[in-house]
């Protein structure tokens, strides 16, 4: 689909292009629908940074994101993430997983002060995870409003030590109130090169 | 910007494009830039919304944006809007307006929190609005994600008898701090054919 030309200057945003196919820069360990349809095998992966979307003519298949504002955090959440989080490009970070997740439509027509009950005042999604920082970096781009087949895309990289803890946290935040809206969410395990 | 072929089906999205030119459905009566760069002159302009984005090569300019949900409305707030407002196409709306706003990063950077506290607490945006409801329709269209140059566009449907009305809307708004993060607005007045 080729969008028209906007004759304005767009404002510069954070894009970013996973590409599944033959070759890239993760290798492909695992990969499996957690619930909903899987998306097509794939040997490799790469994530695109940028302004721009890339294209990828050949590629098994091709997700898209934005990197954009928190929808959830409180001040104190936020400065609390802020203060110990780790970035991505850690050398130890030798495997990463993409989840891609989905959510119904019962999730989205939630006004935002259930949104933000069922997330963490009923589902703690903001404690389980810190309980895991710094060890496991983590980047959420989001794709619902490009009209993508998910919601959000995380991105998350960890040593090969941490998997069990990865494993334990995932385990965590499936069996939340906050997952019962999931309808769609794939796991693919990845290794450096 | 030609995007890639996704190989994924992508989810049904609510889509609208803006497309100003020397001909179109509503015909320009106004346009002033109220903060910020304006946006080039036109004579009409023509709403299209869809499940895709259209083309227009010879448009003075084009916004494009999604109806998405809702960002800071709370159950009780938006049950009350839900019975009140009307929709869109009211024979008796022979006027309309557009208002694309762009927020300053100091906005988006806010935890939801304090953006919920400068929208409604302290701005009281949700009230001031719902006091010009039925008279003055209205629909939100997303654009920040899509990396558009503004953030938001709003569209507003009104009778030539509640002209008055919505400008004291208006004017009431931008009183507000939350009118303080914007950085770029522009008001396009518009009337049939």
């Amino acid at each position: 689909m080729a969008l028209p030309q906007p004759t304005e200057i767009a404002r510069p945003i954070a894009r970013v292009t996973f590409v599944a196919g033959g070759t890239g820069e993760w290798r492909v360990r695992e990969m499996r629908a957690i619930r909903g349809e899987p998306l097509a095998d794939a040997q490799a992966l790469s994530r695109i940074e940028g302004g721009s979307f890339v294209s990828a003519e050949a590629a098994a298949w091709v997700l898209r994101g934005v990197r954009s504002h928190e929808r959830y955090l409180e001040r104190a959440e936020k400065e609390q993430l802020v203060a110990i989080q780790e970035d991505l490009g850690r050398p130890t970070s030798r495997l990463a997983v993409l989840i891609p997740i989905r959510k119904a439509d019962a999730w989205w027509n939630l006004p935002q002060d259930e949104r933000r009950a069922v997330f963490e005042a009923r589902s703690h999604h903001i404690e389980i995870g810190s309980k895991y920082l710094p060890a496991i970096a983590r980047r959420l781009y989001h794709c619902r409003e490009l009209g993508e087949p998910f919601d959000f895309l995380t991105w998350f990289e960890l040593s090969d030590a941490d998997e069990a803890a990865f494993d334990e946290l995932l385990a965590r935040l499936r069996e939340t109130e906050e997952w019962r809206y999931v309808e769609r969410e794939v796991e693919i395990r990845l290794g450096r090169g």
